[in-house]
């Protein structure tokens, strides 16, 4: 069978880990999980890894290179979000697993030793925490996060412990940065771009930089009869004024992401001017220049419209992540891989956050994007084709003999 | 005791007939309802009024004029809104009252018959219905409002008849227009305008009509990261642009008032583009032609932006109530009582509807309103003073003497 074939096989069958049959629920240190790695283990041993769970309950499988050479890490999650789809983070496992397969099976040995990583939880849906494998190699794991719990009381550090892993011990998993050559991550894109372009492959530039911001707009309610408009302290008109320019601007910037995704308004009833408006305004960009610029013209906007409108205005940070260059020697290894097979280069930057960004701490980082239909992701109908995803085993492993250690 | 702080000193004790401490609550047909018509009866007969209650449970306080003259019928309600104020409705009772007591007082007979009217239900806070009194006068009430229940069950018909009303007899209580020179009604302005103008007394031109409608646009969601700003579909953004125009453009029309009010986006999470915005747009304008021509403005610029931004859009009305005009020749009767009495005579719209909204479809109507603190209504706070409600009970007194019947 070709190996896009493959990959979409076994992405099916491994999909059936799940919590129910609504798309993928799978859910970390969970029976799903369990049955999960399971299959995994498999896909690793036809490709001749060893295979091994380390302490955060990353499955790691590890094709030993010539005496001394270096690691090059690759991988993706293992876990999906609730009801979500059947290639997010576990496609970058399987499809890792049959670039090494393929290379086996062309008799090609790599002058470096390598990883396949499948990291337990990247999603964060079960604890109010995530990326708990790539921080333990990378040495920035926190370990108060392990008393964090679930719904049903269960705190992570337990759930580990229950599941083989070794909460106590998670800070001896801390790798050697001069031992790794780097991580390549492959990912469904989960955005509109690829298919845009009609290209099943990218090459991810960067991470973008992602801060959350809380504004409010305060102004005065008043009954929508009686109060002529004329000296209207109106909230919520404040808010749309400034929810079109963050429109407006970000469209005229090319490497920003602006979106105003939560709104509520107080009181909140057809007959009242509305005296507030809370919402969310989440600004992403691969240049944290560019995201900090940003945000300080529209807190300047935002004082300017209060100012005009009679209201009052805030803007509060609630949650900043850095950008994360990819390393260009990986990023031109994938780059000559995907121009060797025929396909244009293209790189484009990831919008969401990855394992990689979390592995970015350890070594030089790179991701290789496949196309989904629709850009759709973290739904049931989330797909790759198997032709795609074959293109990126044929990618990944050109690539792979493209890097020196 | 001036007329004025006895308007004052009989609002502070009737507020007392309160289901809390919080305002006033005093919903139709409670207990609170009978103890303050229990007061109204008193204020009614020291003014020498014959006191009996219709079957609608309208208060009536009665001074016959001469034989076969007409009646003038003047009033308001007795009833609040939750934790509302202690002027909203009994005021426009108490002032009547007082004006009519003044003219007792003096010694001065009018040449027609007068009924001070206490409605039992203006403020529709028990049943989702309202006015039924002088529906019931001027012969529009649906029986069939009879069945609809209270939060805890108990339907209007009964709650009518446990209060003495007759719900079988309310269409017997029908006036014949040709009986009753008309309807005034004093009352608190609800609004900041006599404030802003610095009058304690304005003369309402007529009774705004309304519009509600139903707003959506829908777009399409997606991942605030991955999805770049060229493209997107976002329902928020449109439904802002569309908020931002009703405000510039009601504020360019002199005489409307346009609001959204309530608004819901989904998904509503601070990572995702919004694919839905609901929002209500409610106008209001004493000339209905130019509250339609305005909904017609803003379909057609919803329909733009839609266009503009590949989003859909709906605008549905839900709700149509026609402006009301007051009668001419009772406007001149008040204005020429608030000049002799050196008030500059003011004429404004009436923002909100009033008992006398329904009893237009019985006669000719007037309103007086009397300047409130802030502009602030059904709100604990509400206030107006003894001196401008003094000023409105020689208004009254003076506009009575100068209605030919």
């Amino acid at each position: 069978m070709p190996y896009g074939a493959l990959a979409q096989e076994r992405l099916a069958q491994i999909a059936e880990c799940s919590k129910d049959h609504i798309g993928v629920t799978r859910f970390p240190f969970t029976d799903e999980h369990r049955r999960a790695n399971a299959q995994i283990t498999n896909w690793m041993e036809r490709a001749g890894l060893t295979v091994r769970m380390d302490s955060s309950a990353t499955l790691i499988g590890r094709l030993e290179g010539p005496m001394g050479a270096k690691t090059l890490l690759l991988g993706s999650h293992q876990d999906s979000v609730r009801n979500g789809g059947r290639y997010d983070g576990i496609m970058g496992i399987a499809l890792a697993c049959l670039a090494l397969e393929k290379l086996k099976d062309c008799e090609i040995e790599l002058p470096f030793s390598v990883e396949v990583l499948a990291f337990a939880d990247e999603e964060g849906a079960r604890f109010p925490t995530a990326l708990m494998g790539p921080r333990a190699l990378a040495g920035t794991f926190d370990p108060e996060t392990l008393a964090m719990q679930d719904r049903d009381g269960v705190s992570l550090s337990k759930a580990l412990k229950s599941f083989g892993g070794a909460p106590d011990t998670i800070a001896d998993q801390r790798r050697q940065p001069d031992d790794i050559i780097g991580y390549i991550e492959t990912h469904i894109e989960q955005g509109p771009v690829l298919e845009t372009h009609d290209l099943a492959l990218g090459v991810v530039s960067g991470i973008c930089g992602i801060e959350r911001n809380e504004v409010i707009f305060r102004g005065e309610t008043g009954h929508a009869g009686t109060v002529p408009m004329k000296g209207r302290k109106d909230a919520l008109v404040a808010a749309a004024r400034f929810i079109a320019e963050v429109s407006d601007r970000a469209n005229t910037a090319e490497t920003l992401r602006a979106t105003v995704g939560a709104l509520s308004i107080a009181p909140d009833v057809v007959n009242a001017i509305p005296n507030a408006a809370t919402l969310t305004l989440e600004i992403r960009s691969e240049a944290d220049k560019a995201r900090l610029d940003f945000a300080d013209q529209m807190r300047a906007i935002g004082n300017e419209i209060a100012r005009a409108s009679g209201t009052e205005f805030t803007m509060r940070c609630t949650y900043e992540q850095l950008a994360v260059q990819c390393a260009p020697p990986l990023i031109d290894a994938l780059n000559i891989a995907l121009e060797a097979l025929g396909h244009p280069s293209f790189t484009l930057p990831s919008g969401a956050t990855h394992d990689a960004s979390a592995m970015a701490d350890l070594c030089p980082i790179a991701m290789l994007f496949v196309r989904c239909t629709k850009g759709l992701s973290h739904h049931p109908d989330e797909f790759a084709s198997a032709a795609d995803m074959s293109a990126a085993i044929n990618a990944l492993a050109a690539a792979l003999t493209q890097i020196r250690a």
